[in-house]
């Protein structure tokens, strides 16, 4: 229907929502690139993967002045196609094994628990990391949000967990700390993680989206918050950026997979964990901005298989983690997080025998991160790197 | 500029700000009004004021079905205009002393504290509080907001303080909890308090007013969220609403105005009060939506003389709240709220002597509120009401 109108037209919601539900074109995406790419030599971008990454075509505007970490997932012989112009490294399972050798049993085959992997590698600060069925949203004027700037922005800008300010992140544009909030918390503590959403698609578990499998996010809630501290929160893999020098050690995405009761807990376990170490040493975690548009829904009858004991299982995992205290001598992520595995092995093991084994792989991924990151390992010692 | 459009136009982020920064006129929000008014029958709104009330011409398609509890502040010998066809009561000072009697000094005089005597006089079970300088806002489609149907919504649904969902109000339409979240947790908590938001001047303190004195909120968070357990923030008096019969007791606006060192945190005050209290007793505390329009800045210079106090007390004030445990046998809000009268009496009166009259005050406030509503009062002490 063609009209005429005078000035800008007010956008009904419903048609505000109907924009959300498509991703950003490949050109809405190279038109909404901004010419600058900060920290692109500070920061790395992990994808695991079983397929070819035509995915990367839409981010190209964005990712490619990137360095990428590719973790492929599954049979090592299969090769995976990456689009032409991206500058990546991409490790297989022989990959895996050949550098960690005895150690790789702490990293998960067959889920995409494989992932941290790459944070192990990276040579970096910074990682952002991105399921391979992410694509460019766009916000509700339709411009195609650069997931990785805001993610930046995050992390750059501090956090205020000790007290909640009510307009939101008080570093944004145009906002600040509201009346009442006390001054002395105003500088903020620096920020470890930013966790990102998603548009279209959302995160739900099998139970859910069984029940509600046309349920679609259509909302772009306009904020990012510091999750106070105290709180925890389900911290999911699609879209999470970090700064690997204040929290990667911690950033263990767990036993999953192949030979795991358990599967689609890896995030969730790296959220409990990351989150008490975070408010032990003083650390922000940011929820909120950005959204990736997330594609295809997981099917709901293989995610229930791989869940359901972790649906159980959370009811004791979580008060666990709600009680736990670190030791004041825990002064780096490395001993917060052994300790946190002899905590795992003490008291989750009696649920099952799985966490033996986690609270076992805890402390390899422990010794495997610090041989392959050895000046922040002789840091975390006490001695210089 | 004319310009030729094919359906509906994509909306530039600078003319969406643009749009959030003018009120919507009585037309739109009469457009805009429901014929349905919840709970008309079951919630006052209470609005302190020293002058003629105006400003409801633009709320009469929200507020008219409903009753008003009007808190004449300052001279009582002033007559206050009510626009036509408005059901209210209104109490001056002669009305609340010859109420309250010896009791009356509980209540602040030359300070918009005074509201929480309509707390005390309705006979109703939800209050909506809003100052008379707020205006109907627009979202961002352009559509008045309806600010006490969707406080109505905050306080009819539970709350989720003791875990975070990452995509907000589990209970707004179209979202749920997310994976992760435990399912013990999801029947939630009923929520007691709902605490809106501004658009246009947002509610900062005198030295952040003189600093940015230009700064206005024009972001529109579509979000409603629990605030976590053991978490504080400032609660603004401005656009509140409360269920009366979980929280009523706490609601007390302290001591401020005339013949009070201090100003300007009276709803802090009743802030720490109620999230301390709402923790204890399991309760919810909201905050996000609705906005409404704050149309004009208090001056930067009186705020400061009121507030500076406040500025350097909240400091130990913070601390103080955040560290205060209620004993198990503190089961109704009154007798949490005497326990905490105690509590600032040995743990605050060494700050400066006005802590012990305060601390006075909220006890007589408790006397006051239960000598008025008797029923609350014998059910309070274990007794039929």
């Amino acid at each position: 229907m063609q009209s005429i109108s005078i000035g800008p037209q007010p956008k009904s919601v419903s048609t505000i929502a109907i924009m959300m539900n498509e991703p950003a074109s490949p050109t809405e995406a190279a038109i909404a690139a901004t010419p600058e790419h900060r920290l692109k030599d500070e920061l790395d971008i992990v994808i695991p993967t079983i397929r070819n990454l035509d995915f990367l075509e839409m981010w190209r505007p964005f990712f490619q002045p990137y360095h990428l970490i590719i973790v492929q997932d599954g049979d090592p012989s299969r090769t995976i196609k990456v689009p032409n112009g991206f500058d990546y490294e991409l490790y297989n399972r022989n990959d895996i094994n050949r550098i960690l050798g005895p150690r790789a049993s702490c990293i998960s085959f067959k889920d995409s628990a494989c992932r941290c992997f790459g944070y192990m590698v990276s040579r970096k600060k910074y990682i952002f990391t991105i399921d391979d069925d992410c694509f460019v949203a766009k916000d509700p004027t339709g411009k195609a949000i650069n997931a990785l700037e805001q993610h930046i922005k995050n992390l750059l800008s501090p956090s205020a967990p000790f007290f909640f300010n009510t307009l939101y992140d008080p570093f944004a544009d145009g906002a600040d700390f509201v009346r009442g909030y006390p001054f002395s918390l105003r500088e903020g503590v620096p920020t470890a993680v930013s966790h990102g959403l998603w548009l279209n698609i959302p995160d739900y578990d099998a139970p859910t989206q069984l029940v509600k499998p046309l349920e679609r996010n259509t909302r772009y809630v306009d904020a990012v918050l510091s999750i106070p501290k105290g709180t925890l929160f389900p911290m999911c893999g699609m879209n999470l950026a970090f700064d690997r020098h204040l929290i990667g050690p911690a950033m263990y995405f767990g036993l999953m997979g192949e030979g795991q009761p358990i599967g689609r807990y890896d995030d969730m376990w790296a959220g409990w964990c990351i989150k008490v170490i975070c408010d032990h040493l003083g650390l922000g975690v940011k929820t909120g901005l950005p959204y990736i548009y997330h594609s295809k829904a997981s099917n709901p009858f293989v995610n229930l298989r791989k869940e359901y004991k972790g649906i159980y299982w959370q009811e004791e995992i979580i008060p666990f983690f709600q009680q736990i205290v670190l030791p004041k001598d825990c002064t780096t992520v490395q001993k917060c997080y052994v300790h946190l595995a002899k905590q795992v092995k003490e008291k989750l093991a009696r649920i099952d025998p799985y966490f033996d084994k986690l609270a076992e792989a805890m402390v390899t991924w422990i010794q495997a991160w610090d041989e392959l990151n050895p000046s922040a390992a002789a840091l975390s010692n006490g001695k210089k790197g």
